[in-house]
């Protein structure tokens, strides 16, 4: 297993993690500045400053990323919404490509119209159906441009909102049947937040093997937790084992950044530049 | 598959659902009043009123019991704190024999001191050890004077503090591993609330098979939710299929109650007289 304590050159920073203090540029500067290697940004975070931008401060500054956030959310009202997450996926796809990124992350969506508080049906079987459908035709461009899918399964407290895709195991089953040659092309996003309770989850990450860990995403479970959404907690300050659970990454040839992404509205809360410092100090002691 | 438009005969209250608005014996009353023929009363509600006295009103009222709330939380701090879980376990048993319930619940317990906001440590695997022989422990005795043990997982959003037992198919492990001959002794209680989301939930209700289906627990699940604990919905304001989820209980041989069981603040602040006759309507037009 790595050994972290020296340094952080296997940090990466999800760039959601500071999206209140600063615009993605500054973000990337400022991750320069503190030798972190890597980060994940989000499509929203890159479309403000401009993807040729971005794609160019990236290669000037030697910042990798470690991810792509984030395609998916295919369930849809109807047809015509169908088509349009479909092209949006593309489009997802393309920008991952200019940015060079390894994978691109899906939170794969669920009941259509839940996020906005008016689910249209409660057809969880319905939805999980389309998530397959919806991941496959984008595979099926992903590998035509060489971009890898990671499925990253969301927390169950997510499942009607965010992502019917749940457990390692759901999304393992996924790969299983849209790549069963373990092409590379589709794999998992492991996001500690939403699997770290799961009693499957050492026998999970073993079954996904190297070819399909394409992400390994770390923050806290807070006791208490006060909200669904954006009350996770810096490495460390929860109960999640995260060495443990990077030993079983490893074990099974998992060998990338651990990407640091916290919603939390108290560290939103916080000067950015306390932020990045803390991810790297828990980082080396912690992870 | 039963027809619950007609009547409410299978229709059992969680007393926990008015506990802000009534004691007990006023609850046993005013379900006794609307013809809802069974309860599940929580130890500390029996208590307050006294066993003796809420047996005899049971026997007065005809009212019969779907289950009895609750044994379990069995990971302790040290050695002592384990015994005096143990005997709780085997008084929680006894209680459950007077007032006839045809199952005590287990609600089995996780992090210690993680309820009180200090987990003692972060150890899943430990604790999920300590429940097992909790739970065989308290087998054995509750075996001896033959009341059967429902073990009901818990939402993985309370894996900390309340219960690291999270599937259903977790659960029926560990039956499979304490009771392997299926004796009817160990069973489990599917609570709607915590197992909706489990893509596995169809397969496991169908493994668990009649012998093992002791309860079953209905509300619903809001969008949003807006607290990890005390926002169930009244059955038919989420998105939970219960009509679907209980074909599939039925198909697998369950014939019990469908006994409702709301945590939750907007109902704690409604006058108790219309909860229960709003469960009494849903009951019929949603579950």
């Amino acid at each position: 297993m790595r050994d972290f304590s020296k340094n952080h050159e296997w940090l990466s920073i999800n760039t959601a993690t500071v999206r209140r203090q600063w615009p993605l540029d500054r973000i990337i500067d400022e991750c320069a500045r503190r030798n972190i290697r890597a980060i994940s940004p989000w499509r929203d975070q890159v479309a403000a400053v401009g993807l040729d931008r971005i794609a160019a401060q990236l290669k000037a500054t030697g910042i990798g990323l470690s991810g792509y956030c984030r395609g998916g959310f295919f369930p849809a009202a109807d047809a015509a919404g169908l088509k349009a997450a479909l092209e949006d996926n593309r489009r997802a796809v393309d920008e991952a490509c200019t940015v060079n990124a390894p994978c691109l992350v899906l939170v794969v969506g669920s009941l259509p119209g839940a996020l906005e508080g008016k689910p249209l049906h409660h057809d969880m079987t319905r939805v999980r159906a389309e998530v397959r459908d919806g991941i496959a035709a984008t595979l099926e461009y992903a590998r035509s441009v060489g971009m890898p899918l990671a499925i990253e399964p969301l927390h169950p407290m997510q499942a009607a909102e965010r992502a019917c895709i749940n457990t390692l195991e759901q999304a393992l089953d996924v790969c299983d049947a849209l790549d069963p040659q373990h092409s590379g092309a589709l794999g998992v996003a492991v996001d500690m937040y939403h699997v770290w309770w799961d009693p499957k989850l050492e026998q999970q990450i073993a079954r996904a093997g190297k070819k399909r860990l394409l992400a390994f995403h770390v923050c806290d479970w807070l006791i208490p937790t006060r909200d669904l959404v954006n009350d996770r907690g810096m490495m460390g300050d929860g109960v999640i084992e995260l060495r443990k659970a990077r030993g079983w990454m490893e074990a099974a040839g998992f060998a990338g950044y651990a990407e640091v992404e916290i919603f939390s509205e108290y560290w939103w809360g916080q000067p950015g530049e306390v932020v990045l410092d803390t991810c790297v100090e828990k980082h080396r002691r912690v992870v």
